[in-house]
């Protein structure tokens, strides 16, 4: 039976996952995440993880960029699959490198498309708005969603000017947070 | 004989390769490819390809980023690999979304790590520094080279603020340049 072995391919410098039958190469490359922070009068939608990992956290509506889209019709696809919410970006908050994983994270700033109408999508426990003082930071499920949240809270409304990037203590998205991904709120 | 037939997964809602023998899920999604603009004295490094698509015409360095490097590292080393260049990057001078062949393109301004040394890497025929007006546009890559080196043109060494994004007549990265990748350069 077929099976995929290690190989340096012709031509390449590095371990490639190759078919030991057919020679296919499966190459492996970090992928892109694609979400937005969403601001309602001056409040964040936050959605509660019906999924694992972290379930029971709280995140940004994102998640992995599909092929044939791009990058901001993939963020507002992730707003209603996790929120049903229909936004419109203004543009580019963050984007972080997390090495540890292969993650490229895209983060726009969005607002609403007409009314803030939102709701838990299937990944989602529940959905809310949040003002920055009642962020529910004991449960935030990932490094990066502080990351975005903080880029928000520097620059407001104001004008996008470059993109956040991971902060300085964690320039190659190696961190973990404390608490561990069994630890689950209540 | 194990072979991978299109189905949608448990939980998913789009189809994926799944191994008819095992159960396995390649998930296929956009690459993320890391380049950059490096400017010594007013002026652009480029290379002209030794590998197809497109041997023979002319591009930034640049590449897919490999797992376990942030986009940074994959730029800097895409600059050495295909130019042979040591270099520091500014920050974020454009990303682009190719959604016609499943990519994000993270593009950086930089600058040489010391003198400005280079040589054609292994991929490239031949790698030089051009000004603007001496760029040889007849011959350029890909569309994304174009928008790249547009959006150095406008900024300059001035201060990098948002980043560019596609241009206003390909919005989605669907559109191809008029030659033909077979109508290469003598």
């Amino acid at each position: 039976m077929a099976a995929f072995i290690r190989n340096i391919p012709d031509g390449d410098n590095r371990e490639r996952s190759v078919c030991s039958d057919c020679g296919f190469i499966a190459y492996e490359n970090p992928k892109v995440v694609v979400g937005s922070v969403i601001v309602e009068r001056g409040e964040v939608l936050l959605c509660r993880r019906a999924i694992d990992p972290r379930r029971g956290f709280w995140t940004l509506p994102a998640g992995f960029l599909e092929l044939g889209e791009t990058d901001e019709e993939g963020a507002a696809r992730e707003a209603w699959e996790e929120a049903e919410a229909r936004i419109e970006i203004d543009g580019l908050l963050g984007i972080f490198s997390i090495s540890r994983i292969g993650q490229i994270q895209l983060i726009f700033r969005a607002r609403f498309a007409g009314a803030a109408a939102f709701a838990p999508g299937s990944e989602s426990l529940e959905v809310a708005l949040f003002p920055w003082n009642a962020i529910p930071w004991d449960t935030i499920a990932f490094p990066s969603v502080h990351w975005a949240l903080d880029a928000w809270h520097r620059i407001g409304a104001g004008p996008l000017g470059p993109p956040a990037r991971n902060p300085a203590n964690d320039p190659r998205g190696t961190g973990r947070l404390e608490r561990s991904p069994e630890d689950r709120p209540a």
